[in-house]
């Protein structure tokens, strides 16, 4: 049982690894009605259409100059397709394979274009029973970063990290701590006698998380997160959605995140998948970084002004879909876990 | 019974009135523990005090070259000790005074100075119940506008407008739109058949408001509204806050009102008078200007992002003080308007 | 000779004047390829076109419930059409016009809807040269204020004001000042024994200006003044600018002025002509209130930030044409008020 | 001869190396008044003085863990006394140490603590003439991120970045990408047939650059550049210094550079060494990143807004010292990188 603390063996500032995961990089959702998705991601939020094909959009940010960091996908239920990791080389995703494989997991070799734009990949059903994909090349396309004239709703510029509904913490944190070597970046644990960990922010490229791992019915995606520049896109954002009637979409924000000190925005799309607009972290990528520890008790670590978390923001998430598309089960954490203060 | 459309007589731009009432221009707000309030409206708010007496702390924000927009004033129990407009010269002084007297509202006459920094003055009970002041002169100070340096907390610039409410917002409309002479900017009301007036927002000055008419337990203060230059600055106060503790006194917001268009953040001063930084509204001033009107269903009126109201946003407010010191009785508004859907 | 501090006659917090002006309200640009125009002020700015006909666009910006603050009017050379003052009634309108006959002004009534979406006007060429017209009403249209899905570049909300080149400013400020009743909020003048009062911001309705006088080749227009809700749509605008390649057209700023406080950016159009976007000034309406002196030999005055002004910032400007559609003729102001410390 | 897009080994998304730099970390500044210079940092900026000794001042930035990312050590002449980069380990410290000495360089190894607060180091003239120092470890200090109450002017993050005046930057470029193994984020070079590289944005860390290469007389220091969280900072810290009297230390911003897609501001300390604030850049840690060419005659490179660059941001710079603290000899770039369109 590892505690955030630890001790990792490091290279460059990296934690050692059986592979060598680059950053979170992009995520399929699963969607009942693609037109209406459409007009979310696109028309209400700014993404930008790379390809669409009959069942699916590949959408990507302001900055990228990937091929896409989201894929909708046309499904009988809402879903979560897959969540997809960038390694570092070819040789990296054998590796990753590999590992998978000997861990016991259910693992699937992905040709190049087998997914549109992608080089080859590789998708397991991680130990935590997760859908998560390995790739490590993609089609280049124009980054759109400055033309300003182009931007839309929030602008957002990358794909940051994924937040995971977890029915046990320290199991998650154990794997992706331990195994996978993640560092960690902030915490929430109990107060003496309690020692509880309640939640981990886990990074491999060097800001606050590519992953975060929170208590809820799980296995699910809590949400995806997505880099803006700067507040003011993200009040902007709000205003479009008033002006245009899509508001009941804002769940919860725009606010400030004691732990990551995040300056944040939710919102639920139309099939209920949440997405983030997040700004203002910091960096986590010298060798001698220390976790930050937040007492579940502080109620700043979640709203650094003290709002009130809406309840359904804590209980809702979006289900996983496994390798052969099956709903992936879930289960509960331990009742006071989700009983947050 | 006026409406808000109803035609008034102009004269350049304003409507004719009785007496020529310039702007909302202060508050003295009484507070059980001064130190302690001290140290919300300087330390974090970021006002200035240009005088203290044994009982008493002058503030004015940072445009201000009057000398203060704001007075605390140490007392057994929280309340409302006046509210101030500027008039037009001490001819409308004397104008304010015999209009009230031929009201039947109780008229107080006040010497220069008898308000610390301040001309002659007028002071009233006036029909609705409010302790109401008039002046037209008062000392000036160094504006602290270009000082950037000192500015703190949302660098409020300038009173802006009282927020009341009132048991019955038809007669309080009455009150300020027929015999004040205030124009109407914007109104909420009920949907054929309910012809109700839900609330109003009125003014001398050409923005939206200087009064607004709420219903609610009344007369009491909802709120006092101070102007700030952009939403960047009402985001650092809540940064503030959140860092030094005081994150508890921030009540609502930041949003985006759909009614004044305001950009605001609402806190809770530590007896529990209500204070709104306010930004981005619009000009109200020409003559053929015509007032907005909000369904009472359209959920966007209070919050144009679709958030929730708190509760006791709604319910609670200030209560007032007479000429004489007492507690002035209030009442409540009919039941149905105070479950706004 | 009238100075800035000189006392006037107030009613209701304006100065007492033989005809009532509310504010600066549009003005007519004579532009040489109309469909430039456009692609500057509508694709490029983000002015909405209420209406256009074969050889005139009118324009209004995000809050104006007007049908237009900016027409746009095909000509064979650049030039000023004209810069309209709204009125408070009718009845000013006639009285404008018989103060001006009697000042010995052209004078040429216009009918409504002969200028589209506007009521009867007066068109007169004023004792500096100005072809200045006063007009008291106009079409309403829905305001875009609140569509912000609809808010392109810096989302102008509103005219501010006209600047004015001119060869002698103390004779227009004794125009302004004294004869039409404008108040003054700032001026710079030389330091002892130079008297000379160099330019003044002067103001009807109550922030800092509706009419700039600044010494230069005249009587010529120096800029057109819109109102931006804050400093994020001016540096978006520049951005937006930059993206689409007309960034040539970014002539100063963004920075801060000394004078006003405001925060702006001035562009040229395609013509020349110079359009400035500004925020962040304050309230100037209290009848108490005293202009604010700056000295000539302070280099804050013009740029807070002690940014170096273009040299033809200071020389270039818009010609005017007279009622019959003549050039006016201009005139140098003496040499050492061009060359400016 | 290297060019910025030749392929290189890379190891988890950075280039293999002889040694594993992380970032680049704190410089040190030889100042002729110390405490001038502290009312610059510290008083102006907002810098946080972590440690003051009789001759030196550590300062440290809003989100900084380590002890310091700024020196500033009194001496008789204004001068660079060495520019830091963070190492993976103490083991690449050796890695660091043997490398320079097997390139010729003068090399000295520090004791812990001979610099305040810093672990073991080494100290390097390196080939270029640059003094650089490498360390792997600091004392921990408290992030100040969080406590927006002590921000002061913008608000500095952390550093970001170097940016270096070197006579030949095609001799640089091989060091820094083909020895030190940087990787290329953007470069300016010239039209065919000239295939001149005039500058080159180098990164260790995966943002835009540690180390910026243009074209000057050198070997010297053009400026240090540090991170803020948005462009609002930026802003605020102009107003600060106009306030204060000290704008004339403003050389040019803020704007935004075509290159990297930064929004800048520099500013000159007292003894005129250079300082920029920067926001968003962008992420530049993928395996497949590929380098962004600029024409030299893309006018947009160095300001997207077309801004014209004040001629001593092209020519002054802050002299180094070398290891025995003697002045580092420069000699000038060709004459056509010198004069710049």
């Amino acid at each position: 049982m590892a505690r955030p603390g630890d001790r990792q063996v490091l290279v460059g500032g990296k934690a050692r690894a059986p592979f060598d995961i680059v950053r979170a990089a992009h995520a399929e959702l699963l969607v009942t009605d693609l037109g209406r998705s459409r007009e979310f991601y696109v028309d209400q939020l700014g993404f930008i259409a790379t390809e669409e094909t009959g069942g699916a959009i590949y959408l990507r940010a302001q900055e990228d100059r990937h091929h896409h960091c989201l894929v909708l996908r046309q499904a009988a239920r809402p879903s979560v397709g897959h969540l997809a990791f960038l390694v570092a080389s070819d040789e990296e995703l054998e590796l990753a394979a590999r590992f998978s494989e000997a861990r016991g997991c259910s693992v699937r070799r992905l040709e190049a274009e087998e997914e549109a734009g992608q080089g080859p990949g590789v998708r397991v059903q991680d130990p935590l029973g997760f859908p998560i994909e390995y790739f490590s090349r993609m089609a280049k396309c124009e980054s759109l970063l400055q033309r300003y004239d182009l931007g839309r709703g929030a602008r957002a510029q990358r794909i940051d990290h994924f937040n995971l509904h977890v029915p046990d913490v320290q199991a998650a944190f154990d794997y992706y701590y331990t195994e996978l070597g993640f560092r960690c970046s902030e915490y929430i644990e109990g107060d003496e006698p309690d020692q509880t960990l309640y939640a981990a922010w886990l990074f491999r490229k060097p800001n606050v998380h590519d992953v975060a791992l929170t208590a809820g019915r799980g296995p699910r995606l809590h949400h995806l997160g997505f880099w803006t520049a700067d507040t003011d896109g993200i009040v902007h954002l709000c205003d479009i959605l008033g002006s245009t009637g899509w508001h009941h979409h804002i769940e919860r924000g725009p606010g400030r995140h004691g732990v990551s000190n995040a300056f944040y925005l939710y919102l639920r799309d139309p099939d209920g998948h949440r997405v983030e607009f997040y700004t203002a972290d910091y960096w986590t990528g010298d060798p001698d970084w220390e976790p930050k520890r937040w007492s579940v008790n502080d109620d700043r670590r979640r709203s650094y002004w003290g709002h009130q978390v809406p309840e359904r923001w804590y209980r809702e998430s979006s289900e996983l879909q496994d390798l052969e598309g099956r709903p992936v089960p879930t289960s509960d954490p331990p009742a006071q876990e989700l009983t947050l203060p």
